[in-house]
């Protein structure tokens, strides 16, 4: 008889298991409010301290849970906590989670239309609400991926393919200063030449302007390049500003080029009425990227695409190999390798279907709404209080400010400032550059930021402000 | 007071849904080895039943779960099942899937090391355990992927940094007609012309053959190319060949190419000696890309890729940006958003981990060469069988098989009684075609794979051809 050791758990110590990582989880959220914003705190000692050789033998679940709860999860930036202003937050919805747990525990193979067709069709669902969120009509296809930068290379190939197909070397791409530079390094995997990444200087509010696009476009032509794309943010990552998106539309449409949103961050916004205003033009696009895991606050690792032909992303990723020859796709359905660079992958639109469902739509919108609100709400304390400046104007849910102390250097203060208000962890706030000025970022983002934290979070920056002063 | 609904569930609501999906993971798990192997009965219908709009309105936890158990779980490849023998199996193990709960539900950023310092150690510890499997040196870095698929996209973006740099368009590469399909596709990804990528027949074993190799290299020299990458597999999805991987290092030396290894379906064989011997010479390569949702058994979402000299991925993979400036990463660390594709992505490093923590590697070990004694035994019992001949010899864990009817058709009569076997829900297998002849495959790679399994699914092989012979 041949044999070996047993991996497969027995019902009860599944159940015993199962149920012993629950109550670790559900104790951490509840203490989520009163845990620290992060610690970072001896970090490299702390990494250090965990390494260790291959083990040879087994380790007890608990106390693997143990360790886990203790000695890993809390050394670090606490990015599902309320007060977690810092890059972009979302938060990490419960169910999700669990969506994850079932995806992973079922094991069904998703990126194949034939292998899984009913899960394959609940991502497909989530991927036509997408559309419909954005205005993109019937004949969309999408993907989701494991974030942001992968979605932007899937639209850079598929405009890649569109325009250039194997003439890649002479395509020239268009963003502006302030585009995520997932963007730009989305162009260079593709094998697009970084001389051709035309990067151009954007408006006093952060925002693209056309008639340099159009400069850098004409240039190039000149100069036998291929102009094949425009880049268009909605919005930025450094301000949450967003481009003027009819005008990059025009432009794209003038030029025959592939207009691509970067709607990672704000794209959902789309949502509520107060967002629709801003990113009127968003649906004229050839395709977007919207990150579950930022506006609709789903764990890390959710992004997603959306082509609006959809048989271009099809196209510029599809490829056939004997050993799936038994496979088959129905016309009206989507089998997303076809799609995507990814062949096998985890079923990660179960993480995005079953809040969606359990909550409904609406709920979503009014807390995406809810965020712009509170964002203005802090906006305009800033402007009121002494001492503080804002560094952009605040289009969907990020503020950018620093403090002008009476003397000394700016930034150095606002250094301190912001590493005093990490230290505390009362709050966390990341910071940026912004026109060559050191600024601290608020962003509100998460389901789990209300009134309640943003006005804390604003006393806590008014008495580090005080703090740091004493100490000048 | 600005507001929204609340999405946070209560403590209380978070355990009732945590046990209650718990309980419907656990019993769907213990009711596997009875449940049917695949149902794809009037799968198009079926998916199409479950298209709807958006939802407008919230669902109750419990329907949603057993909507799920229901409708959509159940109408798919049952790719968990112990009599799984399609593809490439992993079976998908249940401490994997607590894990990716876990990290969900935390949600911490692991993407950039000054985020998650001691979880993104926990995943430096594992991916240098892979290190240390494949003989591979320190200074190796490594990350984890979603799958191969990926894996090999970064492996080809590192030797084409490494050694072509922005000559993107010069570069050529060669592989197999064996080699999996997505590492074709990685490199039309990465830029490279289809024109440049020499697809070389392979031996009567289904290996790489060196000679022809180098034939093509040459060739390409002489007219002005630039070799650039040589991919060698270990082993083949089609039928488990391991191409002759130190023929293939000492030509990569020769001509100062990088060498890469596709050893997404065989590379953790390296972990037992039966299999190490199969491959030596793996240790040679500049790159391998290994996928613990096959070898490791963990579930699908999960593979991996180590480059030996770390730097080179680096290199080829890192941007940096405003936004980022307060991170920083001690030397000694692994900053993976500087060595991947992604920047935002899951915790995937944890669900290898626990794993591996709580059963020990020899545990890994000793059912990986279970699994190529199962092969052996089953090969054994296809020779013997009068009527069946296999197609390829097996050196890991893939059998080629068909059945020669006394009269008609040879691919017809396989092609019923591979459909015959899927239908009867009591085994999966998928199909091939090997030098333009069709060909049924078994892979033995599922940790719930025993040798009941295998003897049970030989009988069930033999049986269906009966039944189908008795119907001809």
């Amino acid at each position: 008889m041949i044999t070996s050791p047993n991996l497969e758990l027995s019902p009860e110590a599944m159940q015993r298991m199962g149920e012993s990582y629950l109550r670790a989880i559900v104790d951490h959220l509840t203490n989520l409010p009163q845990s620290p914003r992060s610690n970072l705190d001896n970090a490299a000692e702390i990494a250090r301290a965990l390494r260790e050789p291959a083990p040879q033998s087994g380790t007890p679940v608990d106390e693997l849970l143990q360790f886990l709860m203790q000695r890993v999860i809390p050394h670090s930036i606490n990015s599902a906590h309320p007060a977690y202003l810092g890059y972009i937050p979302g938060g990490g919805l419960f169910p999700s989670a669990v969506a994850e747990f079932l995806a992973a525990a079922v094991n069904r193979y998703v990126g194949v239309w034939y292998a899984a067709p009913a899960a394959a069709r609940l991502e497909t669902n989530a991927l036509e609400w997408f559309a419909e969120f954005m205005g993109y009509p019937a004949g969309t296809r999408g993907i989701f991926t494991s974030g942001g930068s992968l979605a932007n290379f899937s639209a850079v190939i598929a405009a890649r393919k569109h325009i250039l197909n194997e003439n890649i070397s002479a395509g020239t791409i268009y963003l502006s200063d302030q585009t995520h530079h997932c963007v730009m390094k989305a162009a260079m995997l593709a094998g697009i030449p970084e001389r051709n990444i035309r990067v151009l200087k954007s408006d006093e509010y952060f925002r693209a302007v056309p008639e340099f696009f159009e400069l850098a476009i004409k240039a190039d032509l000149k100069n036998g390049l291929r102009p094949f794309m425009i880049v268009g943010n909605a919005g930025t990552t450094n301000t949450g500003a967003i481009d003027p998106l009819r005008e990059l539309a025009e432009l794209s449409e003038k030029y025959s080029l592939w207009y691509h949103i970067d709607g990672a961050y704000g794209g959902f916004f789309n949502l509520c009425e107060e967002g629709k205003r801003k990113l009127l033009g968003v649906e004229r696009s050839d395709s977007i990227v919207l990150d579950p895991h930022k506006g609709l606050f789903v764990p890390y690792g959710c992004g997603s695409l959306l082509v609006k032909d959809g048989e271009r992303l099809r196209r510029s990723h599809v490829l056939k190999a004997d050993y799936l020859q038994d496979q088959f796709t129905p016309e009206d359905e989507t089998n997303f390798s076809e799609y995507s660079p990814e062949l096998t992958r985890p079923f990660r639109g179960l993480q995005v279907w079953l809040p969606l469902k359990m909550f409904g739509v609406p709920a979503f919108r009014e807390n995406l709404a809810e965020k712009l609100r509170l964002t203005e709400w802090m906006y305009e304390r800033f402007l009121a209080e002494p001492g503080f400046e804002c560094l952009s104007v605040p289009e969907l849910s990020v503020i950018t400010f620093r403090y002008r102390p009476l003397r000394g250097d700016i930034a150095a203060f606002n250094r301190r400032l912001q590493a005093f208000i990490m230290k505390s962890g009362k709050l966390f706030l990341s910071s940026t550059i912004l026109k060559g000025q050191f600024a601290i970022r608020v962003c509100i983002l998460s389901f789990r930021t209300h009134q309640t934290e943003v006005e804390e979070a604003f006393e806590v920056i008014k008495w580090a402000k005080e703090e740091v002063e004493k100490t000048d």
